[in-house]
């Protein structure tokens, strides 16, 4: 079953708990293209029989301008026109991929996505946020545009490596601590396992963050407020994640225990410990020793940077989230000084 | 005085008969970075003083993802925020690029024009089209992004050479042809150098056409109607501007050339004689020699073509354009048996 949901400019068909048979009564098969990498496309080499395929090497380094410039060649070799379709079926960096050549070439063609990793089904994929890295500066270049559809299907998920797993619950408890304390406290009364085994369990638990992803995009697509939000735990998160070697979730996971820390300084939060145990419950990382000058460095080409001064995103409380302005050089002493 | 104009979803404020000068009062010194080539800079070296300045090498063989990264490299080390504004100083190439670097870093940033040829005057800045060529395909990959603001200042022409005036006039002559019947007479009832003498006049001239492109784009921004009629004489004159050492404006009067030709038999349009008449009046070049089979291969590739088809532009009178759909087949026959 189809629910759309309105955008600023579009709107986007979400066929949730749904399957990759049924692609092809969305698009027509001589009009769709299909962006994936070489991990995606070996693990279901028999559901992409019939497509035109375009098959990248896997991993977040490629995520680059270069990527983008061979897309577009292969684009033009298959004659790609104004009518057809791109479809990124993959993780975030997949979907963050298609999504921008998707709207740059020929001044914009249709996408969608069908996402294979749990942080592209609750995150990545949804908003419409496109693009590449560009040197040690994450999502430096792109553009916000809605996709056409997204497809959910879990079956896919049976090839994600166990790390992948954890790497989109990060985003799931950063949804819970920022939105949902409800779903807080249901993460906190469930395992990583129950979610891997009860089917029903993960696809409801899917279709709520998506839900509060939408909601909040639906808000605020440009990020002039709500959208904000959802960068908790990345301010830190993006920084770590360009200088070592660590999933996005487990950066994001080690932002979020940064980012309690703060509140705690900067707006009275005092749940910290609940917020790390259930980061820990979920096998991800919370503290870790970095290189803060570095870390630092990076921070500064933050997007959310103005000046001086950075749109720090803070908690309240277990479900509310909050977006002050701290200036840079005060966000320095705190990190300094925090002796964890 | 400036008048805004609103498009689908943003607006930009038009300083018809304005001054450099007054672009202080417009955006602030220390947000502001300048986009423009070497030519203008050294035209103009004065204007450009106390504003932080990107300078391009000059020419459309520039107008490539390379000067893209670069620009953006450019940015990320003068510390380009989202509250940066870029402005483009220069002809088509520049405010093409500039506003698809601005459309892009940071995921979009404001952006500005003070276009200094005719051509950029009354097309080329206007319309929110912004890009870059990738390899033989002109404008391949962009987005549609309207600018905040567009500055006219006319004294910025005394440094274009002779044959950039009239590479203007041919956009000029094909908003003519297309929807304004009376300053196709005004035309023919002047000369080039009356508007290069008369300042009221080629004031006036270039407001027009600002105006013509600026109502069709409100009309159909995104191209789906009205909009492509302002592609009269672009089929064929962006193949043969990939292919031949011309300017845009000169290949764009052949394209006109032909697409008369192509009218008489199509559309039944009887007055081709007229159009050559004024082309050649301003000085440019309307029947050439050009290799058919190469020009064809480009031309399949034009972002106009869905699948087998061409949406056509053609004249049913001067000042009545038309879109048609022809057959690629059917106008490959038709311009390979033109004897002209």
């Amino acid at each position: 079953m189809v629910q759309t949901f309105k955008f600023s400019n579009a709107s986007t068909d979400f066929y949730f708990n749904s399957s990759f048979n049924q692609l092809k009564n969305i698009t027509d098969k001589r009009s769709a293209i299909i962006v994936t990498d070489e991990n995606v496309f070996n693990a279901h080499k028999n559901k992409f029989k019939g497509y035109n395929c375009i098959v990248l090497k896997p991993g977040e380094e490629f995520k680059i301008q270069s990527t983008v410039d061979s897309v577009i060649e292969t684009l033009i070799k298959m004659q790609a026109d104004r009518k057809s379709v791109l479809i990124g079926v993959g993780g975030g960096v997949i979907t963050d991929l298609t999504g921008y050549v998707a709207s740059v070439y020929m001044r914009g063609i249709s996408f969608g996505f069908i996402p294979t990793s749990i942080l592209a089904l609750v995150d990545a994929s949804i908003g419409g946020k496109n693009g590449i890295d560009v040197g040690l500066y994450k999502n430096l270049v792109g553009i916000i545009r809605q996709p056409s559809f997204i497809l959910h299907d879990v079956s896919l998920l049976h090839s994600l490596p166990q790390g992948q797993w954890e790497n989109g619950f990060a985003e799931i408890i950063k949804h819970a601590c920022i939105k949902d304390a409800t779903m807080f406290k249901q993460l906190q009364n469930t395992s990583l396992q129950d979610y891997l085994k009860k089917k029903n369990l993960l696809t409801e638990l899917i279709k709520r963050n998506a839900l509060i992803k939408i909601r909040v995009v639906q808000k605020d697509e440009f990020e002039k407020g709500d959208r904000r939000l959802l960068n908790f735990g990345h301010t830190l998160g993006h920084a770590i994640e360009t200088q070592y070697e660590v999933l996005h979730g487990q950066a994001i996971s080690i932002g979020i225990t940064y980012a309690c820390h703060i509140s705690e300084q900067l707006s009275g939060f005092n749940k910290t410990e609940q917020v790390i145990n259930l980061l820990e419950q979920y096998n991800l990382p919370t503290y870790a020793a970095f290189n803060r000058k570095k870390v630092f460095e990076v921070l500064r080409m933050d997007k959310k940077r103005i000046k001086k001064e950075m749109n720090f995103v803070l908690l309240q409380n277990i479900g509310k989230g909050v977006v002050q302005p701290v200036e840079l050089k005060k966000l320095e002493k705190i990190i300094y000084s925090l002796n964890i």
